[in-house]
């Protein structure tokens, strides 16, 4: 691989925070300061120590987590704005998390009141083909190889579905591709048109295992190059074609719409046209599944994840995309899945993963990528398990079509 | 039975439409009247016949029926608003309609924009305790006797769920309460409250095939004398409790909540309430369902089912649901289902069966009352075969708790 350097110095490489220890004792301003934090998180079980060892311990509970922050510039941004500072102060090195990282964040998660709504999102702009190219640069460009050491053998990177929470990562994987191709109601000659393909794992399996025809699109050059060298090897280009273009140059009839873990990158100013897209795209008959991270409550996308991580990514209620994509396209909801603890359950294995080639990653890029990969893998493993972040698969047909499942068994 | 006749009074007694047969020709304004009728529903293929013959074959195939204008008035009002006076004629003998109720009535709601959206409950007002009552009183109260003649031997007046198209309606109610109870993974000991209990007949179920111990609510006499004498017989008074009193007044702590077909009779202006009761009332790990009446595009109820048949009734869209009962209340959906074409094999089982008995409602009412619920009956078959009208099913639990099913299957 060609380690993707000019995007990693680009993303990542001005430290907004140093990560050394302050060499002075902290004084009556910085303890209130600690129990600023400690008190917007006051049912969390973690103790917060200050650079000196000035400590406070959580109100009731013994500690599952020790969260040390370096120096004053790192406390004093995380009260500005935490849910973009402690991401950056952990990123850079200047707040440390001893202890279990993932149980750190649910306790602060679910110490959070989550019913806050802040519409940040009214009037966003929409995310045009050229930024929503570079957004998807930034991040499924980082190297085939990155997502390689932690991904499963397929390189599927969304939600899996475990029929059994033993289940391996790799069944899994395979299991929700089944669960999505089985809710579409495939079958052999179909032609379906996928809204964001990743590696093509989905698009593969489906032509392989359904016997349907798809066009895949994606905008991410790496993981096109990645896709069509597997259609090859597996003699599928014939029925399987990974278009390097963005969903929206989409054209053509077809029996089936699916896009997986797509919609979270498709701003909210833009919901309308995708309606009107799949509207135009979908026989009188066709059926369609959208497979997204969403939100119970309206709200923001965390801000530190917003900017190191996915740029331009929106989270959306169910609300928001039945409204904003279904309704304009006069399509009905006919079945609804949130799978929630699934992603939970996946993010585990990624993280774990993850961890076990934590040099190999620090390598190709740096230890600051490494902490902030780190933090997002454990920081979306809380999101779900506390129910901050849900994953629905929503599949819907036109209004006026009766060739719907009579049964979800049929 | 003591026949409502009361209610019946007021309801039906004023004519609005004389059924006579206007004994003069029509002239050129009559038939560009029908000509505008036509060209609103131009791809039905229904035939339009003025009083004197006149008539307008379908612009396409060979008509499904006929329906006939008896006098000017009908035609004119039927033009004017016909949402409302189309039902209002018809039920009166106004407007006749020959050949298949229920096709013709498909094709008129196909060939109807079903996009043009009515917001006409913004700012509709609350259904306080009493109006309420009213509402409920004015259809459910019209007899036991009279739902005996056409609903199944449960007496369950919401849509059933036929695992095979073939079931008969007595095991499609069975199964729906069934699958009801399997959604809310109902176990011995479970305390559960249900807002708007029919005749009892879920409440005693899940009581007999669940063991739980139900308090159920519902405003109608009628309704609740009924359903306590079966759980008296049925030796079930102990575990199933039924409250004479509104929904909004339950009280206690419960494992899960339960709610099937009165949606529909809560004004949006009281969802936000009812999230919040439902809230209150449901522990930290309790489930909750909510069966209903939806729409896939906002807009108003059929004016005349309103006027005759569900005054203060409201179909909400799925967003309209989730916004406004599961968001305040701080719930996540876990799962939604639509049912819209069980609903129609549901009504094609209660429209025959009234149809075998429209001469003893005739005998009970008057052939008014027969004349409009067989509309209502038609009417609502043909809404939800054409997509017109969904039936949903959702399946929440608090945002926090991990105490959800893991798969569909468990």
């Amino acid at each position: 691989m060609t380690p993707m350097t000019p995007h990693h110095l680009r993303v990542f490489s001005a430290p907004t925070f140093s990560r050394r220890t302050a060499p002075v004792a902290s004084i009556a301003a910085d303890r209130w300061a600690l129990g600023r934090i400690q008190h917007a998180v006051a049912s969390a079980r973690v103790r917060l120590v200050l650079w000196d060892g000035f400590d406070l311990p959580p109100a009731g509970g013994a500690p599952v987590a020790t969260i040390v922050f370096k120096n004053r510039r790192a406390l004093l941004a995380s009260i500005w704005d935490p849910d973009l500072n402690l991401g950056e102060a952990y990123m850079f090195g200047a707040v440390e998390i001893y202890g279990d990282l993932v149980a750190a964040l649910n306790e602060i998660y679910r110490a959070l009141d989550r019913r806050t709504p802040r519409p940040w999102w009214l009037g966003q702009r929409s995310n045009d083909p050229r930024a929503a190219r570079e957004n998807v640069h930034r991040h499924y460009d980082l190297g085939n190889d990155f997502y390689r050491l932690w991904l499963d053998r397929e390189m599927v990177y969304t939600c899996a579905y475990f029929p059994t929470p033993d289940d391996t990562l790799e069944a899994a994987q395979v299991a929700k591709m089944d669960l999505v191709c089985r809710k579409l109601a495939l079958k052999p000659g179909d032609r379906v048109v996928e809204a964001g393909c990743g590696w093509g794992s989905l698009a593969l399996f489906m032509a392989r295992h359904y016997g349907v025809a798809v066009r895949a699109f994606n905008v991410s050059p790496e993981q096109i190059a990645f896709a069509r060298n597997r259609a090859r090897e597996e003699s599928l280009s014939d029925r399987v074609e990974f278009v390097e273009d963005d969903y929206r140059n989409m054209r053509g009839e077809y029996d089936a719409f699916v896009s997986v873990g797509m919609l979270e990158h498709v701003g909210p100013a833009d919901y309308g046209a995708l309606g009107g897209l799949i509207a135009r795209s979908l026989t009188a008959h066709g059926r369609g599944l959208l497979h997204f991270i969403g939100r119970s409550q309206p709200g923001a996308l965390n801000p530190w994840i917003r900017k190191r991580i996915f740029p331009g990514a929106h989270i959306p209620t169910l609300p928001e995309v039945v409204e904003g994509v279904l309704e304009p396209g006069d399509f009905s909801a006919l079945d609804v899945e949130n799978l929630r603890l699934h992603y939970a359950a996946t993010l585990d294995h990624w993280r774990r993963r993850f961890e076990g080639a934590a040099g190999e990653v620090a390598e190709m890029f740096d230890e600051t990528f490494v902490r902030a990969w780190r933090l997002y893998l454990a920081g979306s493993q809380a999101a779900f398990t506390t129910g901050s972040m849900q994953l629905f698969q929503i599949v819907f047909a036109r209004g006026s079509s009766n060739a719907i499942p009579w049964t979800r068994g049929t």
